[in-house]
């Protein structure tokens, strides 16, 4: 892969004077395009090996083009708030805006490849970890994201020349530290692990695009020109080319017989044996939580479920027997201008609680595969994919060790039209049930058809779903209890006393 | 402060059921016309004693309103992210925006009491951090949040029965911890440092309201009540009643004497000189950003000057010395959607570094006192106050070990002509040059009034303003470099070994 880097390439003073006005003005148009357009966010990621030119690089494209809209971030060592969520949470939270350019230097190839040259990882979790990059980075291209991926590449000699030539200059020695000469002495068994790395993840969508790092000019012109050709490929793009659709066409099952349709909704359950069970429930996830253990895991619950199913009323049950300080119920409503800047998940990444917290959605992801899907508000080829992202997302979040428990509760069709009318009756309840709620209600069987699908492709073992019965409030809460309870007692039971 | 609560109101189920589904009603009316009228953020803050119905009066109001449009914040041990940041970082991270609720289950308050009452602080400090406490709140009412902060109380003997009585039954026994009783052994103690407390931070704007905790009922009652009060009495008032200005007027020196224009704009610096402290004074600003006692303090520096003054190039040149992980630049524009649901502050505050780390602001929170002043963007008395709140926000920042230097980037008239011109005729630098800033340049005058006043009242032992003669560009970068060594180097004096 390094074949061309490896020459000597170079370009003299003349000839990158000659080049580099036109070069920088034809950046900063494309990057007021860019602004202008809005459509789309751009991610330049900065790798590659020590002494090739990073710094300076992005130094430079922060002088070349406005430094105002671009958004440089640096990965070190993760703070506590970073370290106690899945991996890929501070990634999230830096992800440049549409309109907007990012640069991530260093990235989500550095610790995988970092802890398969220390050794600290196999073949297999290695492939696992580049399967998920692919994954990740195949959602960023779906949701429009523009991913540039440099990888700053000198010749085993050439590092040992530049490490030298830094240490020469008093204006320079600085940046050399025992660190650098530490890697390049590993620089044979780290080439090892990049390369078969850089292969793998190099894909249509997000090529690796390797810059030959030891002659400043060739370096600077070569990731300026690659820049300014990705940019201006796609800001003369004709705009919103739907996507090929990539997913066979989803259909019911050929005898009627679905998921929903075989749940018994009417579950009987007696007051006094609700209270009963509400006491000892709430007691027991009251337990959970304060056991010791709970602080090295968390807790996502998701509630879905018909209209009026009562989701507020079973969230409810489940706060009621928890520490407020510990934890959050996000509401699901329309994004805001910030969280529609941003790959559809991340309205909810930035929700995903630290160890030993709660956090319950009020509807959540799945909008974008029942509400979004049945009422058209997104593209057939963006709901088809996010059942993937979604399964994706929650593998991240159960492989970190919180506990996803998700909710749906059914209940029939003229149940939900009694608890509509009593809506309407009750003064305090009348928020309820706005014209919306009508609405859905006609759209029932495509609604179904869409919860049958979400089931049938995110109830995965890692986070399965649980369908709650719902026509009788009392059997509902209590199962989404005991439910919540039983899957915290089996992360408890995981929890390694060293770990 | 307490004779009313010690009494021993009761209201009986009774009572209770007949007044319950009218309050709950308006209550939610209330909530939904808030959210309609969108003018304003509500917080209810909820602080007292252990046992006296705090977390169920939470829980009551989340059943009561909307849940979904109500934020709780538990405020337990704070982070690392937030033990790295100023104290009162936490609690503006969590300012609920206009149209919601917030509710805080302890708060700001939380601490300075506990520290008191455990003789970690003395009778100063404590008087310190009350002013701190009413400087905030006087904030957030002038910007128009509505602040309700509930103090539950109950007599000693009062709280001996009811950890009693929760200790009874099997539902509730599992609330009671020894921490619980540590706390009632405790009981006068705390309350000789609460009384004092709540005396000093009971304010016209927001008072304290005292609820006695003992009945559930009547507690329940009176919390809804007031909230119902106070908010119907702030959603009926007329639009936007403009607030009395409390300052006098600013004028001028009266022999037209300024701090701009005793600055010699011109100073001379050779270019072969430039390079030689361009270098001596990066290469000591990198060796100071890499000093382990770094890690202990953090950097804010701000860029103001005058368009085309060489805000850009300035920070440049110290970006250029310092290690791309660890500094993040901020350009201030125009607000986003969530950042104008918030106080004025919040889009700041949000970018407060960890310690460790450094954040350069092109333009800042004094463009309140600026552009917005001058372009008359908000109220006379939203800017004349914004002197008073920057300064708390600064001194917050510096009393936690931050560095804040701030940097006024001065050149004349007839030089700013000179660049505006040649901005138009070099191609890549024509995005630099907007007709605003020709509209800018048509109110020198005033916007030179406006930086005397911000210099005058914002220069402070804690944050001084450096003013930059910046006719010489080279002359500028080198004083800034030099300026912001020097602070950093006096900070890194400071840090204590074992601190």
């Amino acid at each position: 892969m390094f074949d061309t880097a490896d020459l000597e390439h170079r370009i003299d003073k003349a000839g990158y004077r000659r080049e580099e006005p036109e070069l920088r003005e034809a950046l900063l148009n494309a990057q007021y395009d860019l602004m202008r357009d809005g459509r789309f966010a751009v991610l330049i990621l900065i790798a590659g090996v020590e002494g090739a030119g990073k710094g300076e690089t992005v130094n430079l494209l922060n002088s070349w083009m406005d430094p105002r809209h671009i958004q440089v971030s640096g990965f070190g060592l993760p703070s506590d708030e970073e370290r106690e969520r899945p991996p890929m949470w501070r990634f999230w939270r830096a992800l440049p805006p549409k309109g907007k350019i990012g640069i991530f230097f260093g990235g989500w190839h550095t610790e995988p490849i970092l802890a398969r040259a220390a050794g600290d990882i196999g073949a297999g979790e290695f492939s696992r970890r580049i399967d998920e990059v692919l994954r990740f980075e195949r959602m960023l291209a779906d949701e429009g994201l523009l991913l540039l991926k440099f990888w700053f590449h000198l010749s085993k000699a050439q590092q040992k020349t530049r490490l030298k030539e830094l240490e020469k200059s008093p204006k320079t020695r600085w940046r050399v530290t025992r660190t650098d000469w530490n890697l390049y002495r590993q620089y044979d068994s780290f080439a090892k692990v990049c390369e078969p790395f850089l292969r793998k993840t190099s894909t249509g969508e997000a090529p690796w695009l390797i810059v030959p790092g030891a002659d400043p000019n060739y370096r600077a012109l070569s990731v300026g020109r690659q820049i300014l050709a990705a940019l201006r490929a796609r800001l003369d793009r004709p705009a919103a080319a739907p996507m090929a659709e990539r997913d066979p066409p989803l259909l019911p099952a050929l005898d009627n017989l679905t998921v929903l349709r075989a749940l018994k909704l009417d579950r009987p359950l007696a007051k006094e044996d609700y209270e009963r069970g509400l006491e000892k429930w709430q007691g027991r996830l009251n337990g959970l939580a304060r056991d010791p253990r709970f602080r090295r895991i968390a807790v996502v619950a998701v509630f879905e479920g018909n209209d009026a199913a009562g989701k507020g009323s079973a969230i409810r049950r489940v706060t009621g027997a928890l520490d407020a300080r510990h934890y959050q119920t996000v509401p699901v409503a329309a994004p805001s201008e910030e969280e529609r800047a941003q790959p559809y998940l991340w309205r909810f990444w930035r929700h995903v609680p630290r160890r030993g917290f709660v956090t319950i959605f009020d509807r959540s992801w799945y909008g974008r595969v029942l509400v979004e899907r049945v009422e058209g508000f997104c593209a057939e080829a963006d709901w088809k994919r996010a059942y993937t992202e979604i399964n994706d997302f929650e593998e991240q979040l159960t492989r970190h060790g919180v506990v996803v428990a998700k909710f749906w509760l059914a209940i029939g069709k003229d149940e939900q039209m009694r608890r509509f009318k009593a809506r309407e009756e009750t003064a305090f309840k009348r928020f309820k049930i706005t014209p919306e709620d009508w609405r859905n209600r006609e759209k029932w069987d495509a609604y179904e058809a869409a919860v049958c699908d979400m089931v049938d492709r995110t109830s995965t073992d890692v986070a399965p779903w649980t369908l709650v019965e719902a026509n009788n409030k009392y059997f509902a809460r209590i199962k989404v209890l005991k439910t919540l309870c039983k899957a915290i007692e089996q992360a408890l039971g995981r929890v390694k006393d060293g770990g």
